[in-house]
């Protein structure tokens, strides 16, 4: 798509992603490219309406089937107003969680869907990010930093340690899944030391020197 | 599913589907037969939080895919919660509308998405009605019969006669699809005419005496 560069930065809660998404687009924005931030579930309009129904009200009153499905609707509504004209456009994307999530966060709830999943992102979203960020980190140093501590619609704690590290373990399995575009970063450092091994990498395939 | 028996009413608008569903659910519980009637978009407490974002607000914000993963969506849980509990039990469920108003309305407006809309059903969805009644009228006689006029979520006169006339035209095609569970009957009579008919069908096929 032209000369668009779409990103991704995954990771567990607390792991300082969207800081480092953040952090990035800056980079970029100062080096002159146009970029875009975006983040899921929403990132337009219509996916916001949609991460309403999933992030309000009691969130076991849809299936996991059904929520997969919901969060294919929003991010196909993001892809398609939010993602592409960008990418056309030549802009670079960020994008703070993509179909990653979904693939890991169902992998640790509700493993044997894994081929529903894979089968509906092929059928209704194709799109890959052309470089994803993986932001690791233990999820007792990501708690005991406080990074996780600003209770929301994540809701880390009451998720459960044990969890965390499941999805820590997904994360890793992703990495070794798409090792074409995925790259692990160690979030347990300075987010500055953390943001120049990412703009290193980052940089170069926007074409700017790093 | 147990002697679960499960019937969908399908036709355009002001065709008398929906009073041809009432009525048969009345005949149905009249003759001791436990029966559910319902209807889609919605037909269970989350489907209709997702009947609200597909019909209320400008229906051109979503694209012809979106929509259609949010119609899954709601069908998957309107299934989940409503359909299959009620089969289960050995009940006779009757909805006003199934996946066959999505095959037939995107085929009439984006016909080459049919693909999609048929490897989506079989990935998500799967089960079809034991038995599906296709009210059929010509668009024209429904509107000078005022069936069509109570402008509502349909909005019949603003969608047009043509386009009206291309689904009644998707619902023939349908009909010689899925013969083995699709019956059509003409909806241009007196609507005691248009039931009996109906029940002389369904009413053996819930072990009853027509």
């Amino acid at each position: 798509m032209a000369n668009g560069l779409f990103i991704s930065f995954e990771g567990i809660d607390g792991s300082g992603k969207s800081t480092q998404a953040r952090l990035l687009a800056e980079r970029l924005r100062e080096a002159g490219r146009e970029t875009v931030l975006t983040r899921e579930p929403g990132g337009s309009p219509g996916a916001e309406e949609i991460r309403q129904l999933l992030l309000t009200g009691d969130p076991a009153r849809w299936s996991a089937e059904t929520e997969l499905l919901l969060f294919t609707a929003a991010r196909r509504d993001h892809l398609e107003r939010t993602i592409r004209p960008a990418l056309k456009a030549g802009h670079a994307v960020i994008t703070d969680r993509f179909a990653d999530s979904t693939r890991v966060y169902q992998g640790a709830t509700r493993g044997e869907l894994r081929d529903t999943v894979d089968r509906l992102h092929a059928l209704m979203i194709g799109a890959e990010p052309d470089l994803t960020f993986i932001i690791d980190m233990a999820p007792e140093t990501a708690l005991a930093r406080g990074l996780a501590r600003r209770s929301g619609e994540d809701r880390f704690e009451e998720m459960g340690l044990g969890f965390q590290q499941t999805l820590r373990a997904g994360f890793h399995a992703l990495a070794e899944q798409f090792p074409d575009r995925c790259v692990r970063i160690d979030g347990d450092r300075a987010p500055e030391a953390v943001a120049a091994d990412i703009a290193a990498i980052a940089l170069p395939r926007a074409g700017l020197a790093p």
